[in-house]
């Protein structure tokens, strides 16, 4: 273990050492650190891990995820393995006291401890009901996980936030930095249309991030309706009018989400919030980003994507040395 | 390899080097000696499977069963490829002589040589049809895979037995033992109500271990209808009393199972059967097991499993050393 | 390195590093040579893929051709992660310029660069629509993995080829040469009937492969309506009549395929192609062959399979050391 990687083995590391949202992150430039010093070194705490294992449950279906966080934990020497509830055949109850005589063939007080007997690491990746508001902005489901598990639990999206990818996100944003003409970027998180009702994740998540790091001008930008939970986005700025938001604007995060008022629902837009090229224009030459899968011609134009403004591949690479940060903290808090 | 270890490779350890039911266990102390010996030294034995390869082969999904055998055979040091026969667009044909024009795509006699061309031990998952008790009693599909696959087969559970799992719940009994006033535990396995018709592979295989073990006094309950297959329970003591049988036991196994001479048939029962706090007080204090996924509320009151009696968590487990311990005896037998 | 695994670092071996058909195979006796070397010594490379790392993308399932080329790489050192496109619920675009409001989630144009951010090589099993002629032997979608993963991509099957199965067919026809009394072997490609339209892809590939080994009398029996596309069969013999065929014949390759000219279509036949033993006897006691799965009794009968005429179990055995040899030259054009 050489020093670089020690002096991020400090508290608070969260106390059960999961990872399930900025709350747990601690020092967010030392994780970055920590994050392009692997990007460099893919293999330079391949020990940290020997004969650690991590199991990477996944309740919704997931590719980059799954992918980026199985190399991240192999990276450091991890034995991983990959579970999927729903083809494994395995429906999880997670209501006290049920009476299973539904479809719901195991609990999870009986199931997270069996996993946490056979791993080191448990990553869960979870997904709103898009239904019960409360339910899902409890966090019921990846919560029970680590009252149950007993091992730190790392959050591979849960219902409400998705801090793999945020911290991915700002970690990207960093890269670019700092600007030749300015001292803070201008960092627009920008709604988009969507064919399907999507959760808020994406969009909590990088605002909570944005606002702990508080290191960019900050301006969210949505259609009236879309208006997202005040917890996540505190006294970041707020507005409808797309043009305002990316004016000047440095970093342009685009993405989709339903309603957090009228929960879970695609309220109709008016406008047009697809990005183009011609909507760019005002923009400080803005880098583009998306955490993917994209809609292409729904959400961004082909023609943005395509150019050399979009850093969504970068972004979707930085993804394992993210993943490889928080891992390697944990697994130093371990034994 | 230590003298641990080379102690366990004495024959029998069944001809084919396969282990399907307890015929292939060889001395149960020794396996349950080394099992233990695993549990406190993972990877003692990383060596043994270096090079070697196990495929574990699901013709029926599984959890703990896919993950404990997964991370024994790691422990190892082999390689292990999991793969769902269903899930993998698989669908293999049984019948001698098919004219295979309908739905299978492959025939066991083709498919099973090429799995013992590309692994060193097989792990198969099986699957009692609950329809055709002849054949499910013949162990038709597992034997197949013997037959043709050349190599070690090893049984992640077959039509009518589970000895991975009976070998671990006996490593779970055994270490916690010796009772203070008793010179043998009193073992009671006792049926339990489900929504489903499910095989009677765990109980057979449980009742044909005990047998074997012989070091309990052994007691299976359950209501009428639900009669076990004499070849496995021998001459172990039956009752359809529930209290009769729970009196002064030390170890209580639920398990529901569906009935033997009604094949596959859930038939009423007119008691309440499901194990309760207050049905457990007649007990020494009982240890409750389960293999696991259990119903709750329908098999087992919360109020037990979520007591200090369960070892349902310590008993899967187990699962790990049990596997590990019967693969390292195969290995052993590998040239 | 040492010099037998080095004198096939040669160019050509494709512009892109990728193994799309035999036109990127460079020398094919010294693919066999080195297949056979890692048949002796499966191991003997294992320092050239450490720290490499391969996907195995499936868009179409797979049971040999997964497990052979993840063994494959695992030989030579590198780690493998198998991900299947349908069961992870991740259905991909393909069209240029779609506006994606339907079904698929996620264009190739940004999910191929991040699988060649996240891999050092990249398999992919696509299978043809067998409905538009035009854009499966375009190859499109395999090759629009090729255009932007940026990595080499290696072909597990295509829409119009399988290269890796005719690597093997080449390999094991190989391993039983030279013939006692003949200086080439006779090699006879026989159609048989299927209950599903098939790809034309296994018998393309082993008709170009033929072609470019050109070390064996080639000839190719088919009934009326099955004629394949010219590119691949070039000046093979072609004839209607399996009795002709068959006569002589040193190895028998059966296979069916689907209709080219009335395009992915069953057409029906008038008498019986399935190989029997006594169509067997005209030839000088061939070895049977057979790319699996088969269809018992409808392509082949079983009393062929079971006979010692057939080798299709060392054929499938061989698919290992195909990959390995295709594998271990990619790794060496890497730098």
């Amino acid at each position: 273990m050489d020093n670089l990687n020690k002096s991020f083995q400090s508290p608070p590391w969260g106390d059960s050492g999961s990872f399930l949202s900025v709350k747990d992150a601690g020092n967010i430039d030392d994780l970055i650190k920590l994050a392009l010093h692997y990007k460099q070194n893919p293999f330079a705490h391949q020990a940290l891990g020997k004969g650690k294992r991590m199991g990477l449950l996944f309740l919704n279906p997931s590719m980059r995820t799954r992918l980026s966080t199985q190399i991240a934990a192999q990276n450091l020497g991890m034995e991983v393995i990959v579970f999927n509830a729903s083809q494994d055949g395995w429906s999880l109850e997670f209501e006290d006291g049920a009476v299973m005589n539904g479809t719901t063939a195991e609990h999870v007080k009986d199931a997270a401890p069996i996993l946490g007997n056979y791993f080191d690491i448990l990553g869960v990746r979870t997904f709103p009901s898009l239904k019960n508001r409360d339910e899902d902005y409890a966090e019921k489901i990846i919560n029970q996980f680590v009252k149950y598990a007993n091992i730190p639990v790392v959050s591979l999206e849960s219902a409400t936030v998705h801090p793999l990818q945020s911290l991915t996100d700002i970690i990207t944003i960093s890269e670019h930095l700092p600007l030749k003409d300015k001292t803070k970027p201008k960092v627009v998180l920008i709604w988009a249309p969507h064919v399907k009702p999507l959760p808020q994740c994406v969009a909590n998540s990088f605002a909570e991030w944005m606002n702990e790091w508080n290191q960019a001008e900050f301006v969210i930008a949505h259609p009236e309706g879309y208006e997202l939970d005040k917890r996540f986005i505190r006294d970041a700025l707020i507005t409808h009018d797309p043009v305002k938001a990316l004016n000047d604007a440095d970093f342009v995060y685009v993405k989709n989400w339903s309603s957090y008022a009228d929960y879970g629902k695609i309220i109709p837009v008016e406008n047009d919030w697809m990005l183009t090229t011609e909507k760019l224009s005002v923009t400080n030459d803005a880098k583009v980003m998306h955490c993917l899968p994209v809609r292409r011609n729904i959400e961004l134009s082909d023609e943005i994507l395509d150019s050399s403004n979009s850093i969504v591949t970068e972004q979707a690479g930085n993804r394992v040395w993210a993943a490889q940060s928080v891992l390697s903290n944990i697994l130093n808090g371990l034994t």
